[in-house]
């Protein structure tokens, strides 16, 4: 080991419920094999590039423990991009501080960012690693069997819809429209599937992005479901869009392109569009960000990858390694098994994994088995209310 | 004991996470004391003056164990009274069935349900005797120091804000506002104030509908709090109304009187509003249902006091007694401890409990030390997440 070696870790995008057990990982792992000096950027590539660093260096074992268990950030972060103007000054300040490696926990706009760095280092900071984490409850990382967060993420979703489900049978609204997390991937849309032990189980109906369902065909398929059950319950993505790319009227949550904005009231206004067209008296629920920091919810295979993540990160920087993704590759599904990858991040960066089509149902409103068999190991058993009605 | 004495138990209103445990009290006390026939009326009062029961007499042990941990109501509910021209029907079939006792489990409505059938019983079928279970989330009821259903609640609403809190630290939406149930008390939102370990964590502004808040009030607070902490998270509670009955402009969910329905989308129309007046952006989320059957959230306290109301009921009714409400008296504080004692149906009937003034602060948007200690015994401890930001 070099002098004087200090590494920086910086989170990107929206936090989950597992991501600080990425850090708490790669802090376990700095004590170990180095570096020696770690810090946390504040708030993501905002500290990151005027130096606002957390020093990490002396956090006493039961301090890791609890940033271990933390949902959140505890260091912050940010959805702002290191720009090509900002990687100069960077790469100046991380010189400056003796700092040669970057760890970088996210989604695919993070490892963009991290291989915009690894580029600019090559002349400016030959000595630099990046080394990217990944992170995103969406689960839309490429080259990963999945991404640590998600199991949590879909865990959560996956209970909420059982106790709902629980509660909307013993007192039915004809209707309840749930809106479930996820921008582009309906991953833990189609979690909630697991909520299920019978056919007749809620949700009854689940809308992923990667098949756009027209209002017509979500009321019809409604009222098949009535007719059957005497209620429905409904599963949508928060980035559900009709055919023509648009979000049922609701109101889109931030100025912009209205096809690439979430719908601030998604659940609400199709609750109100279900009601009007079919005269079924709809309700909607939104657990929104709970579903991502639910400390409740956390599936322990999901908090155990996601440290292990972070640890193999260190160790990867510590082999001379850079410009990867530690990723997981599953070995065996049954008893279940991951082995850590480490993968270029030209493969990850700004690549988006949707929900295989041959994954969801013909009619477009379920997963199958294929999906709930990927599924089951990484959020864990959800287990069966019991039934006298 | 009398021969051939029975018993049907009837479910009222929004079911809880734990209704099903007072259920399962219940059935275990009719295997102690009688009665050996036991009833469950499906789906509240349209089973129960149908005569659709369900037999709970065989049920084995494991599914009552089963039973006891369900959330919602396994038997079924309904917000049905029974009129006075369904007693005479309703009561002339539990003669013709030997039935001798009604277990009504519910709010301050089935309460005033129960008196009415009590009553009605007093010429038609002068051997009934009819016990009342408390179970409200809204904690409503009069005479009992708290009631089954709300320490869960309150419990789920003090995880969410305080995992909700961590996220929106990390990553701050300026201003985020979470949408709490109850109707017409504050008594689930103010619990969110359990969420916080230090001065400056979320939730920042409570709002309980017995403080009504005008929206300049609302804004002007927000103002202060994101100029103070750099992002404001606010609880508000469901039947929230502005000082002349309004729901903020917010879609009511069905028909009838404005002032005495539920908002649709309250959170979602005042983060609107706050966005337009203050320019800072606020987005919503509305846990909504899973609120009260989140199955992970339950209080230990709450589920053994569920189950112990209703096995009391039971003990009560096989003592003779009738038109009473097993009621819960706080013995003291530290260490918790609570007594059952029997109330008299007239005076919880339609009675409303609410948040006494004095236990919310002066300036309306938080609850005071009073509440805390009334509160704390009845969720169980919250926890802190590590924070380093």
């Amino acid at each position: 080991m070099r002098k004087e070696e200090g590494g920086v870790i910086v989170h990107g995008g929206g936090p989950t419920a597992v991501l600080n057990a990425s850090l708490a990982g790669v802090i376990a792992a700095s004590r170990k094999v180095g570096p020696r000096r770690l810090y946390g950027a504040r708030f993501g590539v905002n500290g990151l590039i005027t130096g606002d660093w957390i020093d990490l260096s002396n956090l006493a074992a039961a301090e890791i423990e609890a940033v271990r268990a933390a949902p959140g950030s505890v260091l912050g972060s940010s959805r702002r991009k290191v720009e090509p103007e900002d990687a100069d000054r960077l790469l100046r300040l991380l010189k400056e501080n003796r700092i040669d490696r970057v760890f970088y926990t996210g989604g695919n706009g993070s490892m963009g960012t991290a291989l915009l760095l690894q580029r600019a280092a090559a002349a400016a900071h030959p000595d630099l690693r990046v080394i990217g984490i990944p992170k995103t409850i969406d689960n839309d990382l490429a080259a990963t069997d999945h991404s640590p967060g998600f199991g949590s993420a879909a865990r959560f979703f996956a209970h909420a819809l059982r106790d709902i489900g629980a509660d909307n049978r013993s007192l039915p609204p004809p209707v309840s429209i749930v809106e479930v997390l996820g921008r582009n991937a309906g991953w833990v849309v189609g979690a909630t599937a697991l909520a299920r032990s019978r056919p007749d189980d809620p949700p009854h109906l689940i809308y992923l992005p990667e098949r756009p369902p027209t209002i017509e065909r979500i009321c019809a398929d409604i009222q098949d479901v009535h007719r059957q059950f005497g209620f429905a319950v409904v599963a949508v993505c928060e980035g559900l869009r009709d055919p023509q790319g648009e979000p049922f009227g609701a109101d889109v949550d931030r100025p912009g392109s209205k096809r690439h904005e979430l719908a601030a009231n998604l659940a609400h206004t199709l609750a109100r569009a279900v009601t009007e067209r079919t005269g079924l008296r709809a309700r909607s629920e939104k657990p929104g960000l709970l579903g991502r920091s639910s400390s409740l919810a956390v599936s322990r295979t999901d908090a155990e990858e996601s440290f292990s993540c972070g640890y193999e990160a260190v160790r990867a920087a510590s082999n001379g390694q850079s410009g990867i993704m530690v990723a997981l590759r599953r070995v065996a599904d049954d008893p279940y098994r991951v082995e850590h990858m480490l993968v270029t991040l030209e493969l990850v960066a700004g690549v988006e994994r949707r929900v295989p089509q041959e994954w969801i149902v013909a009619a477009g409103n379920d997963v199958g088995p294929e999906f709930l068999r990927y599924l089951r190991p990484l959020t864990g058993p959800i287990g069966e209310h019991k039934r006298l009605i």
